[in-house]
């Protein structure tokens, strides 16, 4: 790290900050500027309480030089991460397409609706058991019945699963049910969650936060994989801006920055991005066009009748439709679907 | 509610939705203007899907008229709501000053810290014995251990507690040490702690979410309040903009908000809003001016020290100072300090 | 347009505001709900000063029901607008490609890089004459010198220019020189000059500004059509949010978004959106599986000696391999290339 | 600067970027880490393209030590900057209010609000003859008409005036008519506004841009200071977030921030910030317990029939009211108003 002095930082303060930085293990090397004095520190920053140095008088400002992520940087693993889920693998040259309902309603809807996805090229089945509404009013999920559709819905198709947690008291129990454990954007920083997610056997897809830096995002798979799951699939679902005319901004560009700075894979989730089935099409198009590994895709039977995000699900036949329409996409950027 | 029809909408459809509005229990009352129509709907949104509308054919999009929230509506309850802790007010024409460090790291320091905010005029103890930490490899707190110190802390001095719980396994455990409980910015949408510590029996300090709306954070108070708490204190401690030059924006336009659609009393974070002890003087002058009922910030004996957010936090001789220099500002808004 | 009544406003009040509204040409439907009121209101609010109505005596708030844009609006013209710059269509089925240096420099490197271009599959050649630079202290462009090389570029390639104008005084200069005349993103919202590119005869590429919703982008698009100038181009450039990472967040969710509510085609300018020529290559692909109907992407021979921006431009050699990726890909979405 | 180089840059690459840096006038000074290495380079950065370093193979990212702005910083002037406006001075300790109404549109209506916010304690009259409107169909103002209505104001009342320009060829005009230039949010990056009131005798008020960064902000006052004119008010008027409740989010921290690193005054603007009258009274309370030197309100005479934001405007009445309340206010920060 870089420790940047105050223009009028004195000799003797310059001095007592590389006398701290040296007790702490650091090696130091000031470079006298005209204006001001910068301490380039050498040693591992992780463990270190900043603000010891940020408060010694005659301090401005520190900046980090390594990204505070080590488990889920390229600079440690550089070759791409596939997470495998049974014979399916995310973040190879197969595009992986995970569709279903948003809430799990029943079981003939839901096994219709897992049969239609299937035939359509999906690979995994979604669905919600527990829902994080921001209303008390709204529907909050069906829990451990709806784990049970789920696999009934995986014993028709031979799809694999994949539902979110939301409770750390529940992790044992979902993680018994399903193929993979999704967090949602407003639990990507419920640390306990993320521990207890570490430490269960399924991998993990980690939604972005809806407010959540790229940084922030890969520290929070950075805690699962530090529990010992190294499994995470990162999914990008839109982040909040300004802009009022989709529910939220999807972010595109996080796709080759995710690449270039992790070797985790990311998925993209242009049904909640967009907030609207009309966007969905075109999305999840230039998602795979950008390089994204797979998508996840909402699709209900009759998404009037849906009790959770009716407005953002395709009808079956649209997501056949978009399945067709996205395999020229994935082919023209060397993938397959 | 409104539904605006498209502006190809057909005569059939529009009374398609009239139809479905009127069985769902919702009046009807179409206006055809020149380029649209819209259909008013009287009844109670709260628990519909609206996309059984939104999805209908012709239907263009819906406007809610009524506020999501209830029982944290001025509509409901006209008369501000005054938060009881003892004999400490909060919501009244009393500023009430919450003190302490961010992390609790041991008793002795703590105690002393706990007698200087008393001597200084501060009413309760802040303390964080769980700590929501953006990395895994920084201090996660002291857990019951910091509990115990807490609590000793309230025997030396009187003060009341507040910290913060960010697991719904531990509120219970939380519950009965402290006075206050407090949700931290990362938990303002986990749901299942919001109904959780809605359940138990101390005020909630509900603090807004980097991202939240005041919409969004004023149902998160609905979600405590339904579950059986109505005392709930809002604690505004910064949103996240692109601004960079303070760790995130303090939005004190929200206190006059809050305080037109709610009768639930606030207060401000200025030291997690700026992220640095220099702006924390005043910014808590801007609050109280603007119409806060209190104020929560981060104290410690020792800054350079502090295993959590110390270039954050005033030692003890700066806030008896602020202390000092509010009393004028409260009592030019008609507040008492 | 909608108007809510307050939960308490009077008969009295109501009918106030439904006579002010008659008085102004409107037609007035009143909807008594349980709570409140609302009132419809059928006529054309565009010329209304709608303070009359929201400062009276019992009015919550006026929501709009027609967008405030007519001009750029599918609601007035159902087929899509096909801008056409001599032989360039934009807007059709064909993807047409911007490319040249960010600021001109000198004669000799602008032929070379426009040949270069051309021979890619570049139909346009772009390049700054006058540069909008945060700094004073940075290069501010060649102004008219910088035009005639510009103009010397397209003599020696035939490729049609797009350049920028700052100055409402530059305009009838740049307009003698150039075939397509750039907004900025930083000029979105600068009205003189809007009306004044309104006032000539070049089609016009319209930037996204920083932090401007897609409606207040079609709105300034309005100021132009409204001038006299029917041929706008818009173009998505990335708009400013709270992640770093990237110089700008690109929102490709705007392609299908103008493309529903507006007629205008649309382009995407992938260099100043990422800034940074490593993502240029993924995001380029994005946009057109996205839908754009073009791109504007930054070419430099030498980038390191680039006086703007060659952090995000391009090498002619990186130009023209990703030329021939984007062909599959714009395949893939029925595009030709 | 710091140069950070990639974690596998080879010593070759290092010896290059040190060698380029000394050609270009810099001393450097490399420090290698064990992953990275880091080189500081001593010498003036404003004049440089610092793609020169940034494009050439191991860079990984160049960190920036010095502000970029240095004629608005705090490090080359020390003392606070007072603008004098005849004997009205903004910096010192006296609070200096701005009122008038949004927009001119007559001289009777004008010349009483002159004389009632005169009789209230403003010493500065606002008024808008150029009107920078989002919308083509709404008044645009009375240009110079309005200019003169405004001279007869002052006349009346003895008040300086601050009006906007938005176009650089009425700065000689309005310059001719005003004591202060208003430069408005939407062109505080409208470089050549910002020269060519950089070449005016008047001081100027510069509005922050609806996301401009404080530092973007300090840098479009740096190009009027640059082009000769020191005397810059800086105005914070609310920026944009995701958050609807406000028109735009007031940032108060701006307050501490911009005395931190600059020397110029700062004024607040509640009425645009927040977009609704209701609020402007807490937010101007809170803008001067925060720090700032003064306030610029829209005051009108009736509300309802202003031609411009009327919603945001205060009457004469509550205008008055609202200075009586911060006499308190200002005298508890040690200030006069």
């Amino acid at each position: 790290m870089i420790i940047v002095m105050k223009p009028n930082a004195t000799k003797e303060e310059i001095e007592n900050v590389e006398k701290q930085l040296c007790e702490l293990g650091f090696k130091t090397h000031p470079i006298f500027g005209e204006v001001k004095t910068v301490i380039g520190a050498i040693g591992d920053k992780r463990h270190l309480n900043t603000n010891i140095i940020s408060t010694m008088p005659g301090v401005e400002s520190i900046v980090p030089i390594m990204k505070p992520y080590k488990l889920a940087s390229r600079e440690l693993k550089q070759s791409p991460t596939i997470v495998e889920v049974g014979d399916v693998k995310i973040g190879g040259d197969e595009i992986v397409v995970m569709a279903g309902p948003c809430a799990i309603e029943n079981e003939e809807s839901y096994i219709t609706t897992a049969l239609k996805v299937k035939e359509a090229g999906a690979k995994i089945l979604r669905g919600g058991a527990f829902k994080p509404r921001s209303s008390p009013y709204s529907f909050q999920g069906l829990e451990e019945d709806g784990l049970k559709i789920m696999a009934a819905g995986r014993e028709a198709t031979g799809l694999k699963l994949v539902t979110e947690v939301v409770d750390t008291r529940d992790v044992e129990l979902v993680s018994s049910y399903t193929d993979i454990i999704q967090i949602g954007a407003r639990n990507m920083q419920n640390f306990r969650l993320l521990k207890e997610v570490g430490m269960a056997k399924n991998p993990v897809l980690l939604k972005r936060g809806l407010s959540a830096t790229i940084e922030e995002w890969l520290m929070a798979a950075e805690y699962i994989m530090d529990s010992g799951n190294p499994n995470v699939i990162l999914c990008e679902r839109g982040i909040r801006t300004f802009e009022t005319s989709t529910r939220n901004t999807i972010d595109l560009s996080a796709i080759p920055v995710v690449k270039e700075f992790s070797h985790l894979p990311i998925v993209v989730d242009p049904s909640h991005a967009s907030g609207t089935w009309k966007y969905v099409n075109a999305l999840s198009k230039g998602a795979i066009a950008t390089g994204a590994d797979g998508l996840i895709i909402e699709v209900h039977l009759e998404p009037s009748r849906a009790l959770c995000d009716g407005d953002q699900s395709l009808k079956p036949s649209k997501f056949a439709e978009l399945m067709k329409e996205l395999k020229p996409v994935a082919n023209a950027v060397g993938k397959k679907l």
